[in-house]
């Protein structure tokens, strides 16, 4: 269904379906996809980044699909987020992460499928984990960035719904990465410093 | 988890989680229930009601459970809504309804299990059917008050989320309800116009 917009506001009801099986959003406006081959800097190991690139091709990392609601104090901004499984290393498929161009605005995550964490890390380094599997809901109060971290063997869906004006910067971390990030060590999800923090090429 | 304030404002992250089979929500703050005999003319035949009430004895409509969030502009706070299946006459079980104290603020309402309609509802009278389905999102925007209506058989479980400032008024919607009502005809669900509009009891 189409978005109708007037003077800025979405003025007509209107409904979507998100596929609780692959995450794929019915008449959706925007769809990102984040392959590996410019996500290469993201990754502690960047080498190892680049060897999976040669031996697997080019592979899909994450991807969003979205409604394209006004970036406007009052309406309600959401989408689909899929983030795939598999590592880099020792280090899980991710997102970017983001912190909101509003920083006092909050963000909601409600998780349709799959298993993994939300990391979310205050520009002080404080940090918290927010489990993510069906039927969880992780609330990222402001100031927080957060990225999503796929931990399992299954794409990791979820709905993310934040205030219209919130809006998205990605600058700071794509330029200094998160200060931590989460690994696998002997079969289980930790938390480690990032080595490359403050050190990304970009 | 608890939720930590300060100032006014969620600080810390946190999360809890959606029973998808009962709507249960761990760690919720505030639990409400809505019995039968409390909204008898809420339906147009209140009569049919009373009878429901004296051969089937106190009967869940529907409850919500939710996380006092601050109602704060930047906040985002949500629930999970349960609407149970039944009907009376001819009137599916739904909820009592709002609009938002701030009109022009938007919600979103994402359907985890069961079947039903979000009834929405301009002042003048335009109205909306947003599916509800699991996997579907229902766009409320600005100005329209708005209700579930479980056509199903089993309970219709969505989570809300709408911004923190929004607010809710029943008050209208209890004097006059709306002028539109879903009904079964035919083993179908239809919209028609409510005869008792502007004359419930209250």
């Amino acid at each position: 269904m189409d978005l109708q917009i007037r003077n800025g506001r979405v003025v007509i009801p209107f409904f979507i379906k998100i596929d609780p099986k692959n995450g794929k959003m019915t008449d959706y406006d925007t769809h990102i996809e984040r392959y590996l081959s410019k996500l290469i800097d993201m990754f502690v190991d960047s080498e190892t980044a680049k060897a999976f690139l040669k031996k697997n091709g080019e592979t899909l990392i994450y991807e969003v699909y979205e409604k394209d609601i006004p970036e406007v104090n009052g309406e309600i901004r959401y989408c689909s987020s899929v983030t795939y499984p598999g590592k880099i290393g020792d280090e899980y498929f991710m997102t970017k992460g983001h912190f909101h161009k509003r920083p006092d605005t909050a963000e909601l995550y409600y998780c349709i499928r799959g298993r993994g964490y939300m990391l979310m890390e205050k520009r002080d380094g404080e940090y918290a984990l927010g489990e993510m599997y069906p039927g969880s809901a992780v609330y990222v109060p402001g100031d927080y960035a957060h990225r999503s971290i796929n931990i399992g063997d299954e794409p990791l869906i979820s709905l993310p719904v934040y205030p219209g004006d919130a809006g998205h910067v990605y600058r700071s971390i794509e330029d200094s990465g998160f200060k931590h990030i989460v690994v696998e060590r002997n079969s289980k999800a930790v938390v480690i410093e990032n080595p490359k923090y403050g050190k990304m090429l970009k």
